[in-house]
């Protein structure tokens, strides 16, 4: 478990003591599953349901001895329900307990991570509402590109958020499954009806066909959900990051009074949350891997897996939870420099308009081939200073097909401001094409 | 790529035309939707729709000069066209017409990859019900643990194999996206009616919000998707090569007459197929990976997810392709032995029933400690040819509890069977309990 | 840190405090060679000698303002030190610190792993040297292939594990580095005489060309040397697990007085160290591919790389030690049951003599594809209970061309004794042929 | 083989005959070898050298009957031999052709790939020697941080690509390995003194302690290298990407004429080359990640890895190769806007001279502290179009302890520039401090 990046939160999900409260979670729902199908003595599940617990230290002691840990587990409860101890863990195998209590954690531990990517998801979702028309340089190749807004990368960000959320939800779905079909998975001491009731109990569905254990893609499908997500939070790491450089400066992550950047260079404001959730994204994709080679289990089980998850597990729920949840506390405290987003796009003279000046040419009548060779010539001549809209205006060849009226608007952004906000309104973003106009208008910031 | 594994169906999915013949489509489709909406001349579209085709070869020799791999196909296909060629590519960006060209692409590679997977699931479905009753070793760790069949084993693949079908389906549906709103995802330059309509045409869904693509977590899932169905189709492959080694002998892989094993050793039959896919298995999961570096591209897009897509695509499809279709083969030719399964079942002179001797001794009031030493005591004492029901019998302590009657239905492996068939038929194997009954009589066993 | 897999040994390398001892023991360096050539008044070298020291918690105090961690670090030693505390950290900034301290914790970390390493190559060379003669099948393809022994087997293992030490040990000098240049590697506020002189004070060459920090594929090549290691470890667990098995019975993983195997299956003694190093195995896999992605930093530097580091440093390192640890341990304790490998290189009816009697066969003038023909038709049409000794001396073509004395001396293993004691005597594996030629005679095998 | 990516050095090294070629070196020395020690007539050798050749087609036909390469291979072989051909492959087996044949192919791929690697060396020290003057800004997060210059970011690049060099040699070397050890690993049917001989022939060392095959952790080694060169090339793509973009533009990728850089953006000069090294870097971890699943072979070898080298190999080799020889070709023909350097260099102020601002008020007494403090404060109250250098001037505080000198010398990148020329001049680069200085002087470009 990762001290640093867990949040409490999560860290209570996978503190030593809280597995042995889901596995004894199971063995009562057993207990009470038996009784209500007549296979144990009523009396004896009341016991379980009333006096089970479990003493951890009394736990390490038997497993010095048994080398078990379940064993070790189901004798200290037994101790501790006292005469009616025997029927604890009746007809089971350990794979039945450790496996549906597992199922038990990665819920919990779902339903952590799911406050962390709701709350990145929110935030998202405010922001980019708020920045609709902040307009800002789209950039492909790290080149400008065309005009394009803030709260329109940012609502990017959102849809593809709502789609790991999505992932991840279908993963913990296929994990909330039950199993207690015994040593190979064959019901051979216990029938399946205690398997139903024990998961209708826990919440869970029962594994279709389990060996001794639940299948391991299931969890593999989990922790490739995490890492997907890693590269989601990735993606929008690196953008901030992006932004945020020198030379850019459209974003600053928020910079708490009396924090120091650089013990060496004091001018220096840093984008390190966004740098740490970057590397953290590397994680994920590690565990993913070693979640992947996890699935070819041996037989009807070997226990290869156990080392793997007892350390993948913890860690990339935790890592993932982290990094989503500082991910969110980064956008819900960014500044966003909306002078600097403009004076940005507007640097390269207006080129970013190239395009819309192209087809404003073939509107003419010009061939693709011409127009693209016209406006290449252009762009290419600028000179510091000048902008395109000028350059075309100076030009005999284009001016003599388009009016200054007709270049003013290829170069003014209401397109891009109007397809923008239509695009968020499509998208379900509130703050529709309305707030669009009034923000339109309102941006006298030339 | 890979020329070795290519099977027919999916080498005519990445033929280089082929990818031309979706560029196209979707050309085609943009035209008609563009005349639809009045946005060009009806009979531009009617020019483009009859006469748009391609000429692989003058579009190397443009590329040569445009070094531009869209703008070359795009001039090639105006020159077939004609005057009315201008409105090819009309408004469009190269990712528009690539990125929903792939989704299309992608979707084709799905379809034959789901034949390959459903031979496989059929495959598996087939023998799971002809082999429910024949009875194996259950094994974990590699050691004998208790009864199961091969049927059951199969039935488990089965099930997971429908799992890693659901996933790629979810993935593909995730994949059935195009995306037209132009350079930096703005509609700037092609309205969103054009994507709509060109969506419905295709049988694509317009991405939410894009950037210049299609957001590449979209095409991470899929490549996951099929490093998890390398993971279910590895553990297949591991517990066949498992059970065809030389000690075992429960399985042969089918061996066509003249076909060497060995130049040295002319006596092996070799699980060469199970090997290969084993291997296969290994670059599904390096493909993943590499896929899912591809998602934090910069700003709007960089193009280095272009390199890396250009070999894992067709790459995985093909291997993934391969495998399951291998993996199909395999299955459907298997050699079982059901003797041998059933000598190396009771190998261990029976102590694959200990645990349900241990459940017959809880059951009489021995303490689940009690009865666990005991049964440890007399497995671990068993000698050679000595059987464990022997063993119980002679056991003063156990046969006081439990009569030789109850210890023949211990040992008989009919809970076994019972349960077996239970579980194959909830989980909707045709071939129930009843004919399971009917084998288990017939085998004569006892 | 993973609590459970940490020997002592590595922990108190990765403990916390352990972090910040480093960091003084370079900021000692720095002071004394700075006094050395008279940047710092010696009185000031000597008190911070003498009196630095730090407050963990004084530093977390700090850290909480500063959110600094080498400030907070440098603040608190400083407050220790005194009036001549400001020369603390003189000139530095903080990768010249963390980096050159991370370089003596990586030197520590190695030390520790070696010792487990070497631990592990003495094991396997004492058991192949004691097993050089222990027949056994040689298995290809998990077939019986050709006589070999168990001693082979490990020495194979031994070389192996050499060429991994030489590797880890490649790695970790060339991360035996020191980097005092400064903020962005260029020596603009310390001379690189200061650099050179802590760097031969704490046994460290220094960065050749350097950015902010030591130039991450230094690190990645370690961590890529400790996944290796672990292909070597895993190579060798699967070894055992397989020879394991029921069917095999080869080795039994050494099983203390009171541990039990299975909570449901009393009989079961199950190879869990190979399995737990198998596992282990993976998350080494899993560390390196981070570590892989960490070498793309930013310009002179960002700081992704960091959590990425925090955690997989002690990760993989304590995995990697603890595996190999856990090995020496199961190696040293192996139980081999050299009567069960010859039985089971016997099983096939001499199969595993059959490259042999090819060859015996090409060397009376049959051409090898007949005498392979030949041979596959002996081997395929053994019944059991026959042997290929047998069948060859009945076979009219082939008792034609081979006397009996020649086929006894073909079946007797004899060459495939004298050639390991060879191979291995070769190999520097004390044991050599005269050992051989005795536990031959002692075996009575024939 | 990945066509697009294959330099024509590399395809001929991974031609599907060219794998013949060396089976056919491997079998010919083989049989001199035999010849030599009297195992074969000299005859037969002499018949072999002279005629052994073969016949693709032929040995296609063949392989469809036997389902085996080799011996469809030797088999062709032996026809072109006439008679002596039955001792062709005289006491082989399989692997030890091939893993012998594989050696000699992949030294060959490693020949080919050092000549791009050297390259690659030649062009950055070429490169950073004469842009070892042109400053810069270092960057630190993305953030202006100190002065550097560009040679020296470019040596730092030279130094890394030749730690890369050293690695890939180091493996190269450990997969110079022969072995014919035969079936598994036994030397039971084929002498050591065989072995020797071909490797001393061939050019290469015999396996320590073999299995069937050579033991694969040695190729994992390899791949693991190329992978570390992928992330080396990487970085340098990174970077160059970074001072490509619109606002820094201080490198432009060769723009050939005629060269379009986006259909719809005609004033686009994008980094693609470099951004396609990036994404080839991602399958390098990708193709390293399979190769180190393929160490854990079964007991004396498995044929799983196989179908991964089938594509790794050849696909490792020509994407590294390819790579790195573009990256050559990139940095050969990189435009450096020296001009554009020093004005983003100059951007904030001087704000990159900070820290020694801070050293200079140590120097005159301050505590590190206040120091910091001050010098913090100066920083963050910068208004656009003022400098630090102006600031410190004003500031009564900070005049009072430095004089206008003093503060001009801190602010003229002097020592920068010293300390850059005497690093590179350590570190053998060609245009030590002499040039640095004229450079220096004639730097009047402000």
């Amino acid at each position: 478990m990762i001290r640093r990046y867990t949040r409490p939160e999560m860290g209570a999900v996978f503190a030593e003591d809280q597995r042995f409260h889901w596995m004894l979670q199971v063995e009562v729902a057993v207990a009470e599953t038996q009784a209500e199908l007549g296979l144990i003595p009523k009396e004896a599940a009341k016991a379980i349901r009333e006096r089970a617990s479990f003493d951890v230290r009394r736990i390490e002691e038997i497993e010095k001895t048994t080398k078990h840990d379940v064993i070790a587990f189901v004798s200290s409860v037994a101790e501790k329900v006292g005469a009616e101890g025997r029927y604890v863990h009746y007809g089971m195998t350990s794979s039945d307990v450790l496996d549906t209590a597992l199922s038990l954690q990665i819920q919990a531990a779902g339903r952590v991570l799911l406050t962390s990517v709701d709350r990145l998801i929110e935030a998202l979702k405010t922001r980019a509402v708020a920045e609709a028309h902040t307009l800002c340089a789209g950039r492909t190749h790290g080149m400008h590109a065309e005009p394009t807004s803030f709260g329109m990368k940012l609502a990017g960000f959102w849809t593809e958020l709502r789609r790991h959320r999505e992932r991840v939800v279908n993963a913990l779905e296929r994990n909330a499954i039950g199993k207690l079909s015994g040593a190979v998975g064959t019901y051979s001491t216990q029938s399946y009806e205690v398997e139903a009731g024990v998961c209708r109990r826990l919440g869970l569905k029962p594994e279709d066909i389990a060996t001794q254990v639940v299948p391991r893609d299931r969890h593999a499908e989990l922790f490739v959900a995490l890492s997907l997500l890693g590269g989601g939070l990735e993606r929008l790491a690196v953008e901030l990051r992006h932004l945020q450089r020198t030379e850019l400066g459209e974003v600053i992550e928020a910079f708490t009074p009396g924090q120091k950047g650089s013990s060496a260079m004091p001018h220096k404001k840093n984008p390190i949350s966004a740098e740490n959730i970057t590397g953290l994204s590397r994680l994920l994709r590690g565990y993913a891997l070693s979640a992947l080679e996890n699935i070819a289990l041996w037989h009807e089980r070997d226990i290869s897996h156990s080392s793997v998850e007892r350390v993948i597990l913890p860690d990339a729920f935790i890592v993932a939870d982290y990094a989503t949840d500082r991910m969110a506390t980064l956008i819900e405290g960014l500044y966003v420099d909306r002078e600097k987003m403009l004076a940005n796009m507007n640097l390269s003279g207006g080129s970013l308009m190239s395009s819309h000046l192209l087809l404003a040419l073939v509107d003419t009548g010009l061939s693709r081939e011409e127009a693209y060779a016209e406006v290449q010539r252009l762009a290419h001549g600028l000179k510091s200073g000048d902008t395109l809209r000028e350059a075309a205006g100076r030009d005999a060849k284009v001016s003599q097909r388009l009016s200054a009226a007709v270049l003013d608007d290829v170069f003014s952004g209401r397109k891009h401001q109007e397809s923008i906000a239509a695009a968020l309104a499509r998208a379900g973003l509130k703050g529709g094409s309305g707030d669009v106009h009034a923000a339109a208008d309102g941006k006298a910031r030339k």
